[in-house]
């Protein structure tokens, strides 16, 4: 089980870290300010680092390439880097809910929509957004999902709505993939198909912008979205009939591993300004570092952190090695540990800064309102554990009584 | 120690119950629409709010008049009804921090400053701050205060930089009370004078409004002001020179009581809201409260608001009895006790509703934020656990080796 | 609301104070190694302490008598101070299950098991047991007691297992009273009868003593008991057949209390120890309580001390105000958060103390132990938790689907 | 960063598991019976499985030979299923103090001590202990040490008193190695050095077994020994003068690593009869794992230990890799979190057994007691937390003002 940085990354590892240190993060606050003026438009320092980004050859690098071709545990080290950075993973075009739809159109879209939406989506050129949640019922169980399209002739018809669409307030974003029913009759789980449904289509209403912890989050915010018999022609299906569980499957996995390294990554730099208060900052006569139980803090922190990413690694190893039905408990187990995680390590920087901890001038209290969203996306804790806690049943069964 | 409801309350909490629930609630979406249109002026349906609760002489609970006279224990239970709504306070007058710059007034102020401001707030004519953390300097040890107020003739001459002036925002904020420097020879605790600065006096400039996670909190928000040679009459003087402190102390212990048992109430109604989504809510074919640890997350959440609670009546009723001295002890507990316990429950709530939780469908996620910024402001936890466990180690003192 | 110390109590509670700080703490010692010579006896000590605590009319204070009348709370208070000793209650005569036992005889008893039985427990002559639980069921669910007594003539015959049966080690104690089932065929609340069963009853067998993590907790112990055809005259039933829950609920309401005033006495001298270590030791050129964390864990036991002491007291005020059944909702809180509260404060002192802390050098491993158990009897913490749940939701139904 | 299973230790993993499930698990109630009948001898059974894994080849495991050879991560793997018991590894010759003194003797032993001590010990013919604590000062600060040895002529005459000396209590503990001052005038780290005592010497006196929790951990226990002038010739030196630290610390790296996988195998055998009891035990119509919360205490305990080994196993790659100065951070981490991780599952199982869980019956109430003995010994969490905070803030140095 081979879990550390490999020969194969070594220098990618280096070259995004100094990337990271020496672009990204000293632009953040330039991102933001410009980001005041208009807030649905990209910030236009954003394609500026993009641009070097693409030259420096950072691009893409969560999907195989001629240029480079990574394990999912080397990319995992690749993804707690962009972590650090709120904004770093659309600077390497390795933001979700893009990358996970890149990676279905590669594996399941027909031509037309590869050369259609894949390609531009891998240049940065457009943005894209993926709609399962639903506003009426508890979407931790899937099968509760109504929206539905019906066939007319050679088209798909569309209604229903769907909230938590995130990256759809992006003027860039272009489509949509929507999972919905089309199969009433089948069993649950083959029910629902995917559509490819353009955001200018007749029909499409963004009701909403919905906020998290008083956060915009623009310019990608989380849409609610209205579909009123949107039409759009039968080659607007991905993969099969009945097939949406199946592929979005896929994004459990690799998916879940990208977003709990990133935190890891965001646990690190929240650790890193943890510390440099603590050293900086003095009240009565001593450093704050001196003060009270601040080292057991800093200590759990560290302790925190280094299990979690070990964790991750190991989610990220057994995907590699023995595929998404052998990794689901390891999958489980960090989808429910990194985010409480991240969230204690935010909180305890938080609190080592004092009031400013809860304003805008460091990036912890975003970044604590984006984790707390996250012990809810892609299925709440309570879901995992009961999971996780099925499993250990299973190897020493029921007696009945 | 009486610390339940006596019968000289029994009517009037019957009274804000009822006033609470069936005006104020229900008017929560319509402040918050109207505030949309202009965040930075009191939304209308306040105004008419203030005016019912005037008619039903439910105005200024928080102090002695001629209709109403409350112990601190009595008024607590009153203070924990008012945390139901966010917006609850303002109604009865009885905000932060208004009430402690009344109450200030009424006992050091001068004829001309309790005509000219005590009687309008009283009112709720204007609004006032309280301008005392700075943003230089861990401001948890007080002695840090740098802002500085020169005599020149007749005048103060007031240079400093202060933050997190909480209603500054808020048009109707017509003055401050400053904490600055008046006396730099002097032992730490007697440096320290209460200057009131009209808000438009020449010099004070609102650089910037705080954001609490998100959340602006207009129209009353969070500023930061600037002081430049704001000169005003000697008159402005709030009891003596150097006795800042001591002033300043009284609010340490009715208004964190006040605060606390709002924060209370807070949580009874997110335990509210949790159990009504629990039982509303269905998932894999059961409601949320009979799946997984939920009957616990319930149950625990109950645990600990009744015993803050007791805590925070206990508080109040020595400081009712005893006096401010020797209630530091049981106003210390209760300070770490209660903020923290509200944001157990609060989460808890978050997390039963899922993404709903986190976004503006409910109050929960704007008073998770409130309610950390309070583990912050008025001390941080550590600052009040350090002196719990001073008390503590005073009674088998060191043994020198 | 009154939780106070009252005018009554105030100079028993003095007195016994006194009483346990001087002659009982510096005879603990004392009763250890006594007991070592024999197990399976009463130190001596303990009949000396007795005669003291009798002359200074220390004796029986949990039930009204001519010379006091305490109500819930104020007797409250003097268990508390009972529990700073592991070997106090026994002393005033106070002890589980003797307590409960006497109340039960001194209500539903006959007046021949009065004089033979209550009589000489009042003096403190003999002991007694109580034995519910059964070895082969959860006993939490008592509707699923096994052991039967079928009456036969003029007698009952008892067959059965019963486990935890505390005190029965004991050579002073005489009988016991046991649930056993004589009702099959009733509902199951009906089903279940108290008989009084004599020690040296002809098929009454210890066939173990059960052991408390390593602890045998002897004199007293927990016996394994098999009764095998028992024959009792059917004057041996106390009160009615069916009515055991009824009976036994009593014990629910203030043997619990009186439990978990204990606890917190326990938890006061652990505190007390925790703070003294701290100050006296020294590590690295300073006293431990000026190490890391040592301030936030002395201020959190402080913490908790309080706020459990005043939900315990809550509980006692309940259930003398309203009654058994309007406290149970207390009772449950209070049954769950002394138990893990005091378990907190006693493992932060046993860490405190070093390797010393788990020996048998202070009195704090043993208590642990006694703790733990706790979480278990009379309920384990699950049962308290859903049974307070299920108060919350009743407050707002279930919403059927 | 390979952590895995080796294709090294395949077999011998394969082989050690059945071993220890078919022929220790089942001997574990036969050595606690022999046990009773001699507290202080090992009980028969104990030296037939030894017998019958030297025959099978599963002896000395935890050090190089001629037919096994491993590095720290493979021996962990191995370390961790002997911890499913707690007397495997007295069956494997692989239990501390026993493992440490051999490795102690190899490297830094005379050719007479390692044929008179280092021979037999591997036989498992003899016992051994190893003395450093010391009852009257705060040994988690080493230089405290004040047990003394001086020179006269040929011989070491030693004089002080230990505590905690594992193993002492097992008459086949033939001899000690115990640390004292030597060097009074030397910088602290370099005053004490290891002498090699044999049990029989003159003047070495046990004044007490320790307990913990109640248990007396017969035969091997924990020792209190008084050491009066007790001469031995200078031959009993081991290593050099004042290099008692330097050698120490090597104990520090792998034993600690060994401890913590031998409590990971110990926490997987608490989750296995955790889930079997809740599956096999009904309350209320269900079986326990359908009750409460017991979902997520069975998923968290999962959670806990997968990320606890993966810590430990970090911490034995990196000491194989870099040794022990690069791996002193992990083995702190694995240090505090494992033992800890430890406690609560072990709890938990406890918490589903009901009383039988304290009690005798089943593994768990020693196995807890053991476990919370190591959050003391080899350094209290406390140490450990500190190092680990010295190492964070050693990354971003204190800002002197």
């Amino acid at each position: 089980m081979q879990l550390g940085i490999s020969d194969n990354i070594k220098s990618v590892v280096m070259q995004l870290r100094t990337f990271i240190n020496e672009v990204i993060i000293p632009n953040e606050v330039r991102y933001l300010s410009e980001l005041q003026d208009d807030r649905w438009q990209s910030p236009p320092v954003m394609q500026t680092m993009i641009n070097q980004a693409k030259k420096a050859g950072l691009f893409n690098l969560f999907i195989e390439s001629d240029k480079h071709q990574f394990t999912g545990v080397e990319y995992a080290h690749l993804a707690e880097l962009m972590g650090r950075s709120e904004i770093a993973a659309e600077v390497f075009n390795c933001a979700a809910p893009d990358t996970g739809n890149m990676e279905v159109l590669a594996k399941f879209g027909t031509d037309e929509q590869r050369s259609r939406y894949l390609v531009p989506l891998l240049q940065g050129d457009i943005k894209s957004g993926f709609a399962m949640t639903e506003p009426a019922v508890a979407s931790s169980d899937a099968s509760n999902i109504m929206s539905e399209a019906r066939r007319e002739g050679d088209d798909w018809v569309l209604s229903g709505e769907k909230s938590w669409v995130s990256g759809a307030g992006d003027p860039r974003c272009k489509f949509l993939i929507v999972m919905c029913q089309t199969e009433a009759g089948a069993s649950p789980e083959l029910r629902q198909s995917l559509l490819l449904i353009p955001m200018q289509s007749k029909g499409v209403e963004i009701t909403r912008m919905i906020s998290v912890f008083g956060y915009d989050d623009a310019p990608q915010g989380h849409a609610q979205i209205r579909f009123t018999q949107v039409r759009v022609p039968s080659t607007s299906l991905i993969g099969n009939t009945g097939q949406a569980f199946e592929i979005a499957q896929g994004r459990m996995g690799s998916g879940r591993i990208h977003q709990c390294m990133r935190s890891i990554g965001a646990a690190e730099r929240a650790l890193e300004l943890m510390v440099k208060r603590s050293t900086s900052r003095y009240a009565f006569g001593k450093p704050l570092s001196e003060l009270g139980g601040n080292v057991d803090v800093i200590a759990n922190s560290r302790i925190e952190i280094e299990m979690s990413r070990l964790m991750a690694l190991k989610a990220a190893w057994m995907l590699d090695q023995r595929g998404l039905h052998a990794a689901l408990g390891e999958i489980a187990q960090m989808k429910v540990v990194v985010p409480n995680m991240a969230l204690n390590v935010i909180d305890r920087a938080i609190q080592m800064h004092g009031g400013t901890g809860v304003s805008e001038d460091t990036p912890l209290a975003k970044m604590w309102a984006a984790h707390r969203a996250m012990r809810l996306s892609d299925g709440p804790d309570e879901v995992h554990r009961e999971m996780i806690s099925r499993q250990e049943i299973g190897k020493f069964p029921l007696t009945y009584v």
